[in-house]
């Protein structure tokens, strides 16, 4: 079950003005789910967007980034689940082409101004016929107030569904955030098998959007692992409808911080999100590499804990087993790391210094804190002034049954 | 259970003319176990060592390297499981030196003589009184024919004991090697929670022996990998007594290269025996990266695909979930890797090509395939003449179990 981590009320997912959400019932893969949904965006919003940097990128990321590219006004998202169309070749490219074909018809707009995404299986068909019947219901859908529905409709193997929203003042102005995500498995830097988008009625222009986005991304969606595996088909699109009233931000506003954290907050608080509802998670775990001398270094480290199968089913059996931990901290690939100068924390309780067990540890501390459901481990390097925090979650008997059992 | 493996029988372990080996139940930490073994070697004997890369590396390793490095000559090796001795600071180093002073005393000799080792729980004290009380019980076990005795001394969470012997002649004469190992977890390259012993009679200098374990363990030991841990305690170590009769081989030697394979074919059957006994495996698969420009990228495939749990887990579902794997390839960080044309097979079945899957596949082959306990995946890349094997295991329930219960 999720770590501390329930589904959104509706009415706390707060509308945005200038983006209309519409989803439907399309079997893309299954009966009787909400698998496609559209996002339709009012006449002069901005849209910036991260993509995957699997090699093996889908069909709609190649084509997300070829209409970006154009610089086209981009007018509606068009999503499903069911189908990743990844591992699809020209024809899958062919496809998601033809999707975009079909809703710029039904919205009177250029192919070119529609960005398509999908995530589900990869390596069938993307059954084109059924997503393009279902996009009337889509249209007849879409209402502002739609943002909990649009998060039902691109869940895959997540439990709950994942939004949240922000409001803040900017010149007198409300400004209204509000994103949605999904993803559970596969999650890893560079954003591994999950779709967020999150959208703003303020006004800003693209290079400060840009710039945004690219904030956001690293103080979240690229600080979580669920197993370390990335997919073909993540991304994450920061909209920015203009609608708000204030005059439009750029890098050298007053306002463009506050905008760029609140986005941030809104980013981390559903990063975090897809870790607490990671597969089969019962535990959400807070990696913090202090005092390295520099964030790469601490990014190996972090991610060498979080990533090592013996922790993960570790903190699964709440075992405080502070050898594993060791252990992945010496292969991280930190070469000329002194274990002897570094300090390692379960918690707020100090576990190991001088190269073992520190000697005022007593088990019974390390067990207390293993049983919560949030556990934050903390090496302290000694070698510099870089910080590094990542999450993640423990692995489970559920983690294998999930993965085991995901196409049948 | 373990993949097409069973213990060794007895008399399949050749002796080794001044190997002699004993064990004893000294109590390290759970009764009525072998857990403390002796090899004791005779004068003239060589020995080399390939040890973790970890940074924690266990105080035994330390010692080892110190004692290797003073080229006293080795006359014994003594290894106990129950208690790894890492993560045990100062105080685990003065262990580990009591253990080889007691050792010293009784068969005459000086500590730097003695090579030591641990596996088991780290971060606990080593029990130094237990193994020191138990050393008179092996010394009085001590013979030639041991192997399996010694074998099974060594296992953790081994299922089954592993060995193998093998016979070559020399100049007219017959010369011998045998090769026990202990492993099922934590397996990786650079020698992961594995202990490995590999002796022969044969004369080698020790240029050559060097030369010898480092082609060994780079086609062997150095290409398995179960969960992607390293541990902090791994070694290899080959040993040549010279007691075979013939004139002492050298780089040059013209038997040198008949040597080396045979040691090396030990080092690969023991190497594949740990992932056949990997911790819960059901399958044993075998990744082959054929056609890459460059070792090191084939390598980086091999493991992305290895290391993956996302790939784990649909094997140990007998899945043929090939986006997985084209996943896996496509974030192995080979950045200018054009997927259009790779191929992709699993057995002899083209599974994937032009960035999608085969025309001519049927998933009803893929399944065939996957229904075995032994599954080769194959890339041919097309941009080079790099070849690159590795073998790994599938992730199961148990694999989850045993690491969540290892403490407990």
């Amino acid at each position: 079950m999720p770590v501390n981590l329930s589904a959104p009320q509706a009415q706390s997912l707060f509308p945005v003005r200038g983006v209309k959400l519409g989803a439907a019932e399309a079997h893309v893969r299954k009966p009787n789910r909400k698998d496609v949904l559209v996002m339709q965006l009012a006449a002069g919003s901005r849209v910036a967007g991260v993509f995957t940097q699997n090699r093996f990128c889908a069909a709609p990321v190649t084509l997300c980034k070829e209409h970006l590219a154009k610089g086209a006004a981009i007018r509606a998202l068009l999503v499903n689940t069911g189908n990743a169309n990844a591992g699809t070749g020209e024809e899958g490219l062919q496809h998601a082409r033809q999707t975009c074909d079909a809703l710029a018809g039904l919205m009177v707009c250029s192919p070119a101004q529609i960005l398509p995404f999908s995530t589900g299986v990869i390596m069938e068909p993307l059954p084109v016929d059924r997503i393009v019947a279902g996009l009337p219901d889509c249209i007849k859908d879409l209402r502002e107030d739609n943002w909990l529905r649009a998060a039902e409709a691109i869940m895959t193997t997540d439990i709950v569904a994942k939004g949240t929203s922000r409001r803040i003042t900017l010149a007198g102005n409300t400004v209204t955030i509000t994103g949605i995500a999904k993803g559970s498995g596969m999650i890893h830097p560079n954003m591994a098998t999950m779709l967020g988008y999150i959208a703003t009625d303020a006004a800003v222009d693209q290079q400060a959007l840009d710039s945004m986005i690219q904030h956001a991304v690293n103080r979240s969606f690229n600080c979580i692992t669920v197993d370390g595996d990335t997919s073909t088909n993540d991304a994450l699109v920061l909209i920015a409808t203009g609608q708000s009233g204030h005059a439009e931000i750029g890098m050298e506003s007053a306002d463009y911080g506050l905008l760029r954290d609140a986005i941030t907050e809104v980013a981390i608080e559903l990063a975090q999100a897809i870790v607490r509802d990671g597969e089969g998670a019962t535990k959400f775990m807070t990696i913090r590499i202090e005092n390295g001398r520099d964030e790469a270094e601490c990014r190996k480290i972090a991610y060498a804990i979080a990533h090592s199968p013996l922790i993960k089913t570790a903190f699964f059996a709440s075992d405080p087993n502070l050898g594993r931990i060791l252990a992945a901290i010496g292969y991280a690939g930190v070469d000329d790391l002194d274990v002897n100068a570094l300090k390692l924390y379960l918690g707020d309780v100090l576990v190991a210094e001088h190269g073992g067990r520190a000697a005022s540890y007593q088990e019974a501390q390390g067990a207390a804190v293993m049983k919560a459901p949030e556990i934050t481990v903390r090496v302290v390097l000694d070698r510099g002034a870089a910080d590094v925090t990542i999450w993640t979650c423990d692995f489970s008997y559920d983690y294998v049954k999930i993965n085991a059992d995901y196409r049948s």
